[in-house]
């Protein structure tokens, strides 16, 4: 994977607020920063978190070579040559805190936290949501789709509409974290080790003298098991009954076509149709696979219709999240350090929800002890004492008058060290651990949060502390700028 | 730029094609696909073709590494030894035509042809596709942004929200291609020449002790020609009023304050009195740059409104092409070589509009000698005499007895020889050349073609030799179905 020579992918107000901080002499103040997004996509009830693993290896290979010295140099901001010696010089020194990929996240919780010099922690914000906000993304478009499709296999079919290299690759990664089970790209599958999948495509059948020679010299060719492509000419009419012709004849030198594929045309009819073909034929071990254009909703529908299909390969709408194509996810600070103490930051915004929630904070997700299952999240300042209490109250934090006392609950928390003072402290699980993490999580959340039309919002809750010390900023800012 | 170990962007399908070929002796057949989509996004009268850069880059350096064969020798498809080194010693070989970079394209037209080997043809659809596709989107949503503010200064702020990294550079590319001014991101600027452009964030204002202490540190710290964010707590009642001073301040020393920024709130309202706040500070020159979720309807609507604003960031919605986030490009087979003769091949689909068109074709743009405007385009096969003609008969592809003749035109070649027998033999022009020559595309035609909404449809038409061959061989295809 391309991890290297990327501390040019920023933005160039990175390295202009770096420099001015240089200048000024400031660039050696630490701050905290926080990821979170403001709204979970597609109407769903919760998103899944994915990108740490491509953040730990983007901050591990963090540094700027010559050739990117070189540019700056050249840039018309005439930066001076001792701010690019600093540059060169860069490391990360930080602390990073996450949640784990595969974690069901919600609304303005931090996902992650960054403490370290401004002068780092500004540096790396574009990249983090970037590779956060996409796999994000599509790992929680990707857990629609498997929720109307519980028992079947899924396969992530996109690259070639995929918006370009990296978003095939790290989307594939994203679709398998939230249960999908194979991919198409093989690039994906030698990086993370994600089983791949192919069949044949139109190609194969034109470039034969007809579609049962076709499916012949495909079938006898491959090892065993292969998928053959039934809609070249006329699925029903020529397409299924040549794929048992040629499924018999492989059964004779104990060989098996493993499925069909559908990739056109009324995929419910067509694929009761082709189920009761391949049942008179006496072969109803030959699975159906469906592709063109499908997403969650389809899904539900042809399962709906009675479609006979086990098997989904599923591209274009689940690798561009084609209904949203973009978490916004932001990155903001919450405090900065003088002489000695954490001070919170806010940003006032004329739109309430993008006011920032200030603070140096943290996410612990509290769980009813007799039924295992998640009651809410509940945010609060890093220094608060909030594991081993006897009942916490939760409000609502707009209407705040709604509130309930908790008892008999875990405070479990969610964010990991993920690197101190620059060194990774956490130890990145492989890819199928990852997959289990993200299945004790749902189930940890009743089904009325998980279910994909309007489902039960899963409240986010602030400690009375965090709650009070926002009032009461925003109360002396607003002063401050009534006074000027 | 990530031009390397790309052999395994590919889908699996390809792979297992290639061996099927191979097992069978037939992978030094040599093929025809062309490149083409079938609907323009976003309502527009045409697309921007951007990409093919890409695509060389990549097919000049296409190579399987060693990691690669280890990696396909492990897959369960157990595929022969002598495969595998038939793969390490691939090399493209083939022939590639393509339209060139920055030229309006239309929907079932060729694109790009490649004739090669199957074996080669093959392998690279995948990346060809994820490549042409997502560039010609981005330049397509560039060109309609550039439409409604051909005056101004229009930056690509997207990379926080792109779809990874490579979307975030490519897409920068795609945009300065059809017309945008600069990016953000200073992994583009670097890889390609485009200007970058960057203010500051909220964070700056939040990292001070207040916000006429931010924009002082920011201003005086830098160079030159600095943009102040005017949003962090207010923007009429602190944000401007701090921006004046600071100009005033800065004017004693002979800096300037280039610009304001507006990132929230009503734009069209806080641009016409952060305008009359500027100009009665006699700051007439300070420019007003606004973003946050800018795409062309929101621009229009604001120019509608009397906004006063000079400069757009365009984030997400240009990025990720928003409204539709994946351009449907695909790669058919038209021809076969059988025998020293090129055979044309066909896929029928019970949806007409996935018919495909058979035949090694080419594409010409029939422009008026008189008006030096296009009158349509035209598909023939490669060795059809169009140039130098007295007249044409264009016709309407679906409703064929619409026609006109054409006299009094240069029929002017779209497709560039790119690759012949896997040697480049097409120079890239550099990106400013590209914009160029998209300008010069764009006046070729007549603006009801080109407008935002509802524009005229701009006909694609096939040659009276193509289009009976296409209605034979459907006849034929038919024919044959209904005999089985």
């Amino acid at each position: 994977m391309n991890y290297m020579d990327m501390a040019l992918h920023t933005d160039k107000y990175q390295i202009n607020m770096q420099y001015a901080h240089w200048k000024n002499g400031t660039h050696n103040n630490r701050r905290v920063f926080e990821v979170y997004f403001r709204r979970i996509p597609f109407g769903n009830g919760y998103a899944v978190f994915a990108g740490l693993e491509r953040v730990v290896h983007y901050i591990n290979n963090l540094k700027f070579t010559d050739d990117d010295i070189a540019y700056l140099a050249e840039q018309e901001e005439n930066y001076d040559q001792a701010f690019l010696e600093e540059l060169h010089n860069f490391k990360f020194n930080g602390n990073v805190y996450s949640v784990k990929e595969g974690a069901l996240v919600f609304p303005n919780e931090p996902l992650m936290v960054i403490e370290a010099r401004v002068f780092e922690a500004q540096l790396i914000e574009t990249a983090v949501l970037n590779f956060m906000n996409y796999q994000t993304l599509i790992a929680t478009k990707a857990a629609r789709i498997r929720q109307v499709a519980p028992e079947d296999i899924l396969m992530e079919f996109g690259t070639r509409r995929a918006q370009e290299a990296d978003a095939a690759v790290w989307g594939a990664r994203a679709a398998y974290i939230a249960g999908f089970n194979a991919t198409s790209n093989m690039a994906a599958g030698k990086a993370f080790g994600i089983p791949t999948k192919g069949t044949h495509a139109h190609a194969w059948v034109q470039d034969h003298s007809s579609e049962i020679e076709a499916f012949r010299q495909f079938a006898f060719a491959l090892p065993d098991n292969v998928t053959l492509l039934v809609d070249t000419y006329d699925t029903l009419r020529s397409g299924v009954p040549n794929a048992i012709k040629v499924a018999k004849e492989l059964k004779e030198i104990n060989k098996t076509v493993q499925a069909i594929r559908l990739d056109s045309g009324d995929l419910s009819y067509l694929s009761r149709e082709a189920r009761k073909l391949l049942d008179e034929a006496g072969l109803e071990d030959v699975k159906i696979v469906a592709s063109n254009d499908l997403d969650e909703h389809t899904i539900l529908n042809l399962k709906n219709q009675g479609a006979k299909i086990d098997s989904w390969g599923i591209g274009t709408q689940l690798i561009t999240a084609s209904d949203q194509p973009a978490l916004g996810g932001v990155y903001k600070m919450v405090a900065k350090e003088e002489n000695g103490q954490w001070l919170p930051t806010i940003k006032i915004s004329g739109n309430p929800e993008k006011i920032t929630t200030p603070g140096y904070k943290t996410l612990y997700r509290m769980i009813n002890k007799g039924t295992n299952k998640a009651v809410g999240d509940y945010v609060s300042l890093i220094d608060e004492q909030v594991e081993n209490q006897e009942k916490i109250k939760l409000f609502h934090p707009v209407h705040t008058w709604l509130h309930k006392n908790i008892s008999n609950f875990d405070a479990v928390k969610m964010l990991e060290p993920v690197f101190e003072n620059g060194q990774q402290v956490y130890e990145l699980p492989n890819l199928d651990e990852v997959r289990r993490y993200h299945d004790e999580q749902l189930n940890m959340f009743w089904p009325e949060y998980l279910r994909l039309l309007n489902p039960e919002v899963y409240h986010v809750n602030l400690s009375q502390q965090v709650y009070d010390m926002k009032i009461d900023i925003i109360q002396k800012e607003m002063q401050k700028i009534e006074k000027d």
